[in-house]
Parts: C-alpha cells; structure tokens; sequence
C-alpha cells in the first residue's frame, strides 16, 4: 500500500488508506445524511465527490447510480454487489494516493478539495443502513461455554446442538442505534431472590446492566424467499462488518428467556460502529477459527480454513468520575463459526436474507483472563469486583458509565478498524 | 347498522358494511398497489375514491394528506393514528349504506361508481404494511400448556414466568408473506431418532411442517426509544388485526431451539390475511380472556375485563386430492394475555414499538379437541393420526396440502372477519 497525501494520518489510525470504510455523514453544512469514507481523521464526501464531472469516468462501475452517495443510507451501494464495491474502493485509495493516477481531482484541486474534504470532528455519524432484520449468533465459544455454566451449570453449559450448528435468535431491529447514543437503563421485570420459591418478581432498573462485545456483519446482495444461500456463494452477499455492543439486562434475561429465548434484556438497544469496513478490506486478516470437534453437515463446510479475521478486540470502560480501563483486549478469531456459515445455516430453510440486515457474531472472548467479552464473564456471575482506574470497581454497568468497543488490525500506517462503538449509560426513566 | 346499497353482499359475508377493512389491491388495469377496502363480494379502491372532487371535503382529517391511499402500504394511513381511522371508517361506511348523506358521491354516480368499485376476484392482495419487525407472544395458555407437556414434560410445561408476564420472542420480518402465497417445505438441521445418543442430526426436507393458528395485531402509533407504553394508552397504539400462520417445522424446532429459542423453525415463512380488520371494528365482539390465577405487576393491569376479542376461528386442511376438513373450530378469546398487556410489556426497557409492526398472538386453542390451533397438538405430538374426508388422515402437513384460516364475528348481514388466510405447501427444493 502506497502512501496518501492526505495530511494528518496518524500510524495508528484505523482509517488508512489501507481500510476506506463507507459510512454515512452529515454535516452543519449539509444536513441531510449521505455517504462518505473516513480517511485518516478527514472525511471524504461522497456526495461532493459524485458532483465531479469527471465522476462517471473515473467510476464506470456506477454509471446509472450517480446519486447513490446522496441517498441517506448505504443500502442501494450494497446491493451493487461486491465486485462494485471492490472497484469504487480501489478508484478512491488511488485518488487518495501520493501516486494517484487522477491528482487533477482531489490532489491538486485545492477548491474541489476543500469541499470534499472535513475533519471527522465536525462530521455527525448516522446509522450506515437501513436494517430489516437483525439475527444475534452465539459463535463465541468461550462465552458461550462461560455463561451456559451460570445458567444452567457445567453439565448443560453447551447444548448437543452447539457444535452442529451456528445458534442464533431473532434479534430486534428497531433499537439498533449509532454509536455515541445514550442507552437508557431499561425498566423490567426482574426476581430480586433467584432462588426463593414461589417466584415472585419485582419490576425494576435492571441491576444487572451489561455489554456484549460482538462482529456485526452487514449484507450486500439479498436472496430470494425459498433458495438457500450455498456457503461457497455466502461471501458475495457480505457487504462489511461493524462493532456491534448488544446491550443485556441480565436479570431480565435469566427471567424471562424460557422457553423462547431473550426478549426484553435485549431488545431496549444494541450500538453500531458508524464505519463499515468492507468485507474486502479485512481480507488480508483471515486466520482460523476455533476447532469444530464435531464434523459439521455438508452445506456448513468450507473450502478454506482461514474463514474467521483476526482483529484485535478492546474494551474500555469509563466512569462517571472520567477514569478509564481496559477491561478486555482479545480478538475476533475466538469463534467457533464463521460468518458464510451463519449465513448458510440462516437461509437453510429459505428464509430470504436482505441487503441491510444485521448478523452479531455472539460475545466474542477469549480462553483466557483479561479477554472476556461480557461483565457476566469478568464478575463470574456478579460474584467479583472488576477492579478499575481511579479506585473504583464494577460487577455490572452504573449510571454514567460509558462502554467503548475499539477494533483494528494491520502494521502502523496501515491498519485497518472499525473506530469507536460507544454508548453511555444514563439513568433508568421514572415510570 | 343500516343496510348498504351494494349489491351481493351475502349474509355470511366477512366484509359487511360494519367491518371496512383495509388492504392492498393492484389491478390488472392499475398494477400499482394501493389502498382499498372490501365490501360483500367488492373492493372500493380508495385510490380512486381520492380522485373525487368532493373527497377532502368528506374526509376533512385526511385533509394533507390526500395521496395516502395511492401509496403501497397502509403505513402512513395507520400512523395517523385512530381518530383518523375511526372517521374514514365511519365516512366510508356512510357512502355505502342505503341511506347515505352523500348519494352523488358513489350511489347514484353509475361512471364514478363503475370505476371506484371492483369484483374481489380480479384484484391482486398484497402485504398490507411494511412490517420492521414481527414479535410472536405465547399467549395461548391451552396451547402453551399442551406443547410444554411434549416438549419439557408435565412439571415444566409452563415455565414459572409464565403468568407473570406475556412470553414472547422476536420472529423474522422477511419472510412473512401475504394469502396465497406458496409455502415451501423448509430444509433443515433434524434429529432422525431423538433419543439416540450420542445425538447426529441430518439434513433434510421437515418431516413435521405444522400450521399455527394465530391473531395479528398490526400497531399504529410508534413510541419513542426509551419510552414505555403504558397500558391505558396500548389501545392508541393499535391500528388492526389480521389472521396470521406461523409455520412451524417442529422437527427442527426441537432440535434448534435451547437455548435461544426458535430460529430456522419459524424463519422459512409466516402467512397473514390480506384485509386488516380495524381495532374500532372489534370493539363490539370484547370478552374476557383466560382467567389469569396470579396477580400481574402494575404495567400489566388493565382498568377493564373485556381486554379480549371473541372472534369465531377456524382451519380447514384441503388434501391435493380437494377434499377439505375443517380440523379447529375455535375462538381468539383463549388468550392469557390481551394484545394492550403484550405492548405494555415488549416496550417496558423502553423498545421503540414502529408503525407496522406485527405482534403475533401465539397459537390459540381451546381447552376441548377440535379447538387446536396446530397439527402438533391435534396429533398428540405426531403419534396420532389427524382424519380427514376422502378416507385420508394427517399427522404433519404433506406437500399439496392447502391449510386455510378464517375468522368472523357478529350476526348474519353484520359480520366482522378476515376472509382467508391460505397457504399451500411445495416439495422442497433439491439442495
Ligand atoms: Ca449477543
Ligand atoms: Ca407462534
Ligand atoms: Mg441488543
Ligand atoms: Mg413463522
Ligand atoms: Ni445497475
């Protein structure tokens, strides 16, 4: 990868010219949403761009769409498939190049590039697509093992269906926020004494306020109602991947998620990165992924073996007080399926996945300390204190707390991230 | 309610002129979808009747508004919210009764008339809203209680969350399809011998497809993210009801669904009738549900004990030989939980509940055979068989089978129902 002339971008920088992520932006300017790709701490506007004369000859792949960047969210460029995104992501690494083969557009137009070009910092993030439907995987098999143990004990921590198969469960689409949205404390029903007998609940704040660190994986072409999604094709339907937070209220959820799973613990939010990494971007990260023990049915094998990325994963947590600490670094090969495989097991039956739709990826933790995905994992249950900066400890989330989710992979100068997910926390309402 | 001045409008008829209930048409003369209500055997097009110099004048609320019937969903009509379907309702009813206030408008217009009205038969149904997401509630105690028994035993049937707050989980929004549509039998990840050990799924066509029997509410009003709805204002949220068909293969589902409940088993397909009936035209066909023996929280309780509908129910199974059984004869006031307590619930953490949002009812049976909602139950779990004319019997549904739902309530000449919700089933396809 060649360097850019754009200035100012750090070697740490998870928007290098070697990531071109597309996200939607606006700005005091121009209110209304668009797309744009974060370059450095600049954006780039597309919308500006796409007002180049010279736009349909340098992007021949999107003559017919030359409003697509205009459009409010990045549905209509993902259903352009993946052979187009490949192109359009190559044409603006070279235009952002020391060594492009266009400076008359962007290099050398310092008007035209004034224009086009904004600092991040006076830029707002909106969701980057329209999302019809959002299903949440249990891939991570760390946290899967980790937490079955809690609620049902060692003996039942895995279900028999666990390696067979990718479980997963209907999610909520409509509580799908951007980063920096502030996430309200949910109300809900909750037992304050587990273990008493009758059961009797209260209905409260949840006490037991949690993040889920997750891959969230976003598509680009949809099939049709009926016709399965082989898993050799899986990955011409990836568009990219975000951080995704799914936000869990962990006494609600041991409440109510029996018989037909989680419900209200998760459906009050989930966070979205803004920037969606292109699936193509992340290719020079693959690795492999947990070992499957079990040998998995036909339409879930796959022809490589590298099938999961290896991203380095962090989590901070931030105190009202403004003391921040890692509570978790580990990485986003701790799987135990990989995303075409979702995807293949998701459209077994035929049911018809969109351009827009979300996948999580499950908790995503590592095998050891230090790399748990979850508060449920770190505090053991809420049996220990999670010790932070600045004196202070946590077995689940308080008000003001803010959970920020970082991911990027790659040597300095080139790495490739997602940026931040963030959420705050903010007191429950009075109902 | 007078009589109308339609013709063929039979006694038994769903669509008498005390229901108007709303869909989406398309023509062969105008195949854009749009707006239409159904009358005895007709449909006025809405669309056309917009086109009337006098139509602001007789529907002053939609005043703004008056391209709402030419669009292709009923979203924007239901997020007007109530008043406003209450006053276009009984504004249409009155241009179809014998005695209306505005002859010129239809009645005595023989060319405005001829344009506005069509036979049923020639016109196309679609989906009637833009669904974002569909939730599917549990509300159905006889039901709830039988399959629990064959699933998890008689101790643990019914979970102690059971009467203490509405079960449901989040279901698949891209896949629900409007009557008529084919129903493919679903691929899927199944257990030959269940009680082998160690356990080996294969993959293969569902050998036991299952009909479900359900009311669908459709919601109206939105809430904002954060902000629970409460109970005496749940009513305002609800635009209509529609029959729905949650097609389950329960081969898959019992293999699939711990512990996150059911996935592949339900995302295949889910059926709804095409005519939204209103919530105002329920009204007067209110009972009391399923006596609930424990008492419920705050946000559950309701300041009346008629919270449910009694609308006569029924499923008839047509073998591909054309013999048809109705094998449910049964009504929609077998619910534990009303439709205001599942809003009051699902947006309780503060889940922002959208315009066109569907919340199914979950499986309605009665206490007695011949009132169950599903082959599962008819079958005793597939060990039974299920007769039907034509020396033919059942236990899970074959390819060929059409399975038919309808639902009606209210005397001859002023009945309130759905029509059909029908749904045939295909041999899979080759994998
Ligand atoms: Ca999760
Ligand atoms: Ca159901
Ligand atoms: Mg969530
Ligand atoms: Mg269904
Ligand atoms: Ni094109």
């Amino acid at each position: 990868m060649s360097s850019s002339w754009v200035s100012d971008i750090a070697p740490d920088s998870p928007f290098s010219l070697a990531n071109i992520p597309f996200g939607i932006i606006s700005t005091p300017a121009d209110p209304a949403p668009r797309a744009g790709i974060a370059i450095g701490s600049q954006v780039l506007d597309l919308k500006v761009l796409s007002s180049h004369p010279k736009f349909s000859q340098i992007f021949p792949s999107l003559k017919g769409h030359e409003g697509i960047f205009s459009e409010p969210t990045l549905n209509a460029f993902a259903a352009l498939g993946r052979p187009v995104h490949r192109e359009v992501r190559k044409v603006i690494q070279d235009l952002l190049s020391a060594e492009t083969s266009h400076p008359e557009i962007l290099k050398d137009d310092a008007e035209f590039r004034g224009k086009a070009l904004t600092p991040q910092r006076g830029v707002k993030m909106h969701l980057p697509m329209s999302i019809g439907d959002y299903t949440d995987f249990y891939a991570g098999y760390h946290h899967a093992y980790a937490v079955g143990v809690m609620f049902r004990g060692p003996q039942n921590a895995l279900q028999p269906n666990y390696t067979h198969l990718p479980v997963g469960y209907h999610g909520r689409a409509s509580s799908i926020v951007v980063s920096g949205t502030p996430i309200q404390r949910p109300h809900g029903q909750i037992l304050l004494d587990p273990a008493a007998e009758p059961k009797q609940p209260v209905v409260a704040p949840c006490r037991r306020l949690d993040f889920e660190l997750e891959l969230g994986c976003l598509l680009a072409r949809p099939n049709s109602m009926g016709v399965p999604i082989g898993i050799a094709e899986a990955e011409d339907h990836i568009f990219g991947y975000v951080l995704l937070n799914d936000w869990s209220a962990r006494d609600v959820q041991s409440w109510e998620y029996v018989p037909l799973g989680p419900f209200n613990s998760k459906n009050f939010a989930s966070t979205v990165s803004p920037w969606v990494v292109l699936a193509d971007a992340l290719e020079p990260f693959r690795t492999k992924p947990i070992e499957n023990p079990t040998p998995v049915q036909g339409y879930l094998k796959e022809g490589r073996e590298d099938t999961v990325f290896d991203i380095e994963l962090e989590v901070e947590l931030e105190t009202p007080q403004g003391d921040s600490t890692t509570i978790c670094t580990t990485s986003s090969k701790h799987l135990l399926w990989s995303f075409p495989q979702m995807i293949a097991h998701h459209s077994l039956g035929g049911c018809p996945l969109r351009t827009g739709d979300l996948l999580g990826s499950g908790t995503i933790s590592g095998p050891a300390a230090g790399q748990r995905g979850s508060l449920l994992e770190m505090s053991e249950g809420g049996k220990k204190d999670v010790l932070l900066y600045g004196m202070d400890a946590r077995r689940f989330l308080k008000d003001g707390d803010a959970v920020t989710l970082r991911g990027a992979c790659g040597p300095p100068g080139g790495r490739v991230g997602f940026g931040e997910c963030v959420g705050r926390i903010r007191g429950a309402v009075n109902l």
